[in-house]
């Protein structure tokens, strides 16, 4: 990895402004966290992946509009970067306040960066639910 | 995206490799398609983060050893490559037998590789079940 130290710490700077933008809810905020390419992805929890910016777009207004709170606290976040594309992975700590539904949970999340004049933005955003029990592979190991 | 056609053919490549030597159920092989590096992760549907080589080789070992059969049939490969980091999405739809039972699921990867000198290797696995319906984000809109 032909990583600097600075590269890391503006990456991750950019993974949190990702989550200050879903917590205030207001989409004109996420824009400015996102590339608008067609390359640009997102697998919300559970969700089938969506592909290109303007799917995208379209369900983080659908998000925001259900949702009435949304409060992130992260652990285990962790940034590599190599050249203009870098990867974070992190444990999304949720509170969550949907149709009037209070919500604690855990979610991992893989997020990545691709550096463009304007700073790192999201190009990908993976996120999924930790189970109890792995359904089809076998239980941790760990 | 300053990406040539050639790295995206050849990091679909690696893609491949990875579900050929998932599907043989032979570490060995699966530790050809993986760099051993301490910044490799892997998430397994509904497991915690594997983090560092030893982890993710360890959890390939007991996967196999509980694993009778595994088939993937591969869609919506999207490959993009940028320097010497590239990210692929794609889903799986899997066949497998565990413990004896007979599964047929659709799980939604996002693999990154990363260019050495013996070419392209996996330092991350993040797959996922698509779920009927979001949990606590809305349904999606597409």
């Amino acid at each position: 990895m032909n990583e600097g130290s600075s590269d890391v710490a503006a990456v991750e700077q950019a993974n949190t402004r990702f989550y200050l933008a879903f917590e205030t809810l207001d989409l004109a905020r996420m824009e400015l966290v996102w590339s608008h390419g067609e390359h640009v992805k997102c697998v919300h929890p559970g969700w089938p992946i969506l592909v290109g910016w303007d799917a995208v777009r379209s369900s983080w207004a659908t998000i925001f509009e259900n949702t009435a709170e949304m409060r992130f606290t992260l652990s285990d976040v962790r940034a590599s970067a190599c050249g203009d594309l870098a990867w974070v992975t992190c444990t999304e700590n949720i509170f969550s306040e949907v149709h009037g539904r209070l919500a604690v949970t855990s979610v991992l999340a893989t997020n990545l960066f691709e550096r463009g004049p304007e700073g790192w933005r999201l190009v990908h955003h993976h996120a999924s639910h930790i189970l109890a029990a792995a359904p089809e592979r076998d239980s941790p190991n760990n």
